[in-house]
């Protein structure tokens, strides 16, 4: 079945292809239903694989080229054919995997997805997700950029994208849905938000849109599905993930600036393991490009192999959900509306 | 000297003119340079004034109206004469005080702002700046709310703005400056901003520019003004202070969810005071309305007498610095270029 088997770029990302086989190692214990095909230079792969008991579930597919993390996308893509990212994703088209995932370069990775697997019908504009730690859980926040724009026809898409991709990794059977402003107040904001806001509330798309939020919302998890245009999500979540590691610098310095913060520190351990973990990075760890005919995971390129493992997971669960009807039946819908409207004008 | 007075609306801010007074006790305590115009109902403040000692260094102004923090600025803008808001800002333009400070209803305070003190030439839209802390100290960060949008003129005359108020409140000689982008990459970003960045980098305007800024370079402090327009700014300024009290949320709940975290936190108490300090928001209160004949410092509504205080000496910096007279400059000499541009074309 497909949609048990995983495809991986092996070679992409800062510390590939060790990283990258620690965490499929750790994926595999924990998901024994699927299996993998490896993408990447078979002599550095082969012992990898081997010494990690990996074998019998691994096929491993040579590729001698590697897209670099510095590598322009417009240079990437004169060199696709025979680099392990365009063989990790062509698995997808070709349809020997459910999922493909690379922690390698992004803007190449979206290059190569869009060429081999198209975007879907009713899509303009792919999207790319960022997982964001709420006080109760996670939020999905899309666009955070793969377009530096949004038109409000955009920004519906990107909510009924995001919906089904929030029911597949969270498990939320009616994921909530807000418009990212900057006040929450009607008759603030630009047109293009007055106009989303406006289709998202039609209930012929069956979305459990609640409104306008703010940024502080975001963190706060007002609601599961936050969508803005890549711009806006990108500084935000960038600036999020700075005061974060803002934060964690005082506190490093707070607790080991003398001797008796030092022994506080010490008794409070198993609390502040617990705020390690809370704050760890890897536990948010994977994007995707929302919008195309098959899946593909952008996992953080400077991840560890349990990040690697959340972003392998990630894969898995949408390979075997019914994230892309949903999306289809969502988008025809709200095509449907568009030819009503038309029609009534 | 009008430089060494200011002007307060006693009557803004969620809990006035109690939380007022407070502030203004502890700045005046602090700089007993200043004397104060207290705008309000006299009734309300000649008691507390006078029990907080301050009545020799306050003249009290009655105003029987109040602006409440709710009402819409074009609702407030219909009867701003007889409020105390409208009072404060108008002591700057009849040159009774060098700066007014309110914690009032942010959109009555722009709206009357611009009312009164107009416009500087050379300046189409006015931005509001926000403290922002960092890893080295404190970086300013424009617009962050007074406009939807900025074009590249915008964003340039944001930068002269910015840098000269910045020298002003944080001392700097020569404060740098960063665009804020999705992207460090020259190629990278909207076509407003490569032509914004591209006008920053000429010589004549005298500017530190360091080029573009992402959302993480914020709080590492990686620029001293940071120049976005008034959505991002805005969105980008809310989802850390989210995720900042996030943090602060898992911090708590870590150090108080055993006997042993809570000794921990208790022996550690020095260091995490420390923290607090640190992450305290009253360190950064006050944001100012740039680009008008006048200053103008917006203290935030919930902030505490400590905030307010903050919000005090920012109007103080500015008040007897020589901020309007670099802004006047900066632009005219951004002026001048535009001319030679346009003659050479």
């Amino acid at each position: 079945m497909r949609g048990l088997v995983l495809s991986i770029d092996a070679m992409g990302g800062d510390a590939a292809p060790a990283i990258v086989l620690d965490g499929l190692k750790l994926f595999a214990a924990r998901r024994p239903e699927f299996t993998f095909q490896v993408h990447g230079r078979a002599d550095e792969l082969t012992a990898g694989v081997e010494s990690r008991g990996l074998t019998d579930r691994c096929q491993i597919m040579h590729h001698e080229d590697i897209i670099s993390m510095s590598e322009k996308p417009s240079t990437a893509m004169r060199r696709a054919k025979g680099t392990s990212m365009w063989g990790a994703v062509q698995a997808v088209k070709l349809g020997e995997a459910g999922a493909a995932i690379s922690a390698g370069n992004t803007g190449a990775l979206m290059a190569f997805s869009m060429l081999s697997l198209r975007k879907m019908d009713g899509v303009h504009r792919p999207a790319m997700t960022a997982m964001w730690p709420t006080i109760t859980g996670r939020a999905v926040v899309l666009d955070v950029g793969a377009n530096l724009d949004a038109d409000s026809d955009q920004l519906v898409t990107f909510a009924i994208m995001g919906e089904a991709y929030a029911r597949a990794v969270t498990g939320k059977t009616k994921p909530t849905i807000g418009l990212l402003n900057i006040g929450s107040e009607e008759e603030k904001g630009r047109d293009t938000l007055k106009l989303a806001a406006e289709r998202l509330r039609e209930p012929s798309l069956g979305l459990d849109f609640r409104g306008y939020v703010e940024g502080n919302d975001i963190p706060m998890g007002a609601v599961d599905v936050v969508v803005t245009d890549g711009f806006t999500g990108n500084v935000a979540l960038k600036a999020a993930e700075g005061t974060a590691r803002l934060v964690a610098t005082y506190l490093r310095e707070a607790l080991t600036e003398g001797v008796a913060s030092k022994m506080g520190a010490l008794m409070a351990s198993s609390g502040l393991k617990k705020l390690r973990t809370k704050m760890d990075p890897s536990r948010v760890n994977g994007g995707v490009l929302l919008g195309l005919n098959g899946v593909v995971v952008k996992s953080h390129g400077t991840t560890d192999a349990e990040g690697y493992a959340t972003a392998l997971a990630l894969a898995a669960d949408l390979a075997s959900s019914r994230y892309m009807e949903e999306v289809a039946s969502g988008l025809a819908r709200a095509s449907e509306d568009d030819d009503l409207r038309e029609a009534a004008q």
